[in-house]
């Protein structure tokens, strides 16, 4: 169990793409005008790339025209404080190709928000990174955290 | 009830940090050797400040300094396809004052992860913004999604 330099478990590759099939909410990172941006989509992996569906006209569609970008998905349990997330970094591109449409059109992968979003922008996932935190004992500096909720 | 372009509900400030107020994870959005970062934190809001704690030569310490952030949290259903995520962008900055680390230390925000950090991040909300998913008809394009766990 490799672990890095914050003592958290390093994911394989492999480890890596297993959790993000089981994901369904990932967060795509990208540069808006300049300033740091991020917004939560639904996707769905094809081989390994990520798939996101989005309006032709939308900000994320212009934002991410060619760029590259990040995406995060995660999952956490704030009552044993574990958890994991993995993080790809690569190059978004708009699908324009009919048959590949056709086939993306074939995936699970229904949007969430209302109107119509037949833009399909692919994420390649060029690097990949996962960490997971694992039960044990936390930092004693500060008071005992306590879920809120 | 206001609609943004894409259908989402936009929701007030008020709403966006009584939301964040609610969450304990959450994801800070920043640039890395020029590509675009994002890394999964606990925090904790100090007002209308998001404060995070980091160990001192952590690449988030190093990243953040004196950078403009955004700041992300969120929660999705994936049975009811419904949801909400809110966005902060400002200026990420060390806590050095002693007092101030005094208070910050007093917060009811542990580490999650092993080691010591007593690094505190303040990000300002400078700009926020917030949008809901309400349950109602979903892009009929492409085959209902169905949840995969």
């Amino acid at each position: 169990m490799q672990l890095d330099s914050s003592g958290l478990v390093v994911l394989s590759r492999e480890e890596c793409f297993h959790l993000l099939a089981s994901a369904v909410i990932g967060r795509i990172v990208f540069t808006d005008r300049a300033l740091p941006a991020v917004q939560p989509v639904n996707f769905c992996l094809d081989g390994e790339s990520i798939v996101i569906r989005t309006a032709i006209g939308s900000k994320l569609a212009a934002a991410t025209r060619q760029a590259v970008v990040a995406f995060e998905a995660d999952e956490f349990d704030p009552e044993s404080r574990t958890g994991w997330s993995v993080t790809t970094v690569g190059h978004a591109r708009a699908v324009r190709e009919p048959a590949e449409l056709a086939r993306l059109a074939a995936l699970p992968l229904l949007a969430w928000a209302p109107g119509s979003r037949d833009h399909y922008i692919v994420v390649g996932a060029e690097r990949i990174s996962g960490r997971r935190i694992t039960e044990g004992p936390a930092s004693t500096a500060g008071p005992r955290w306590a879920p809120q909720r």
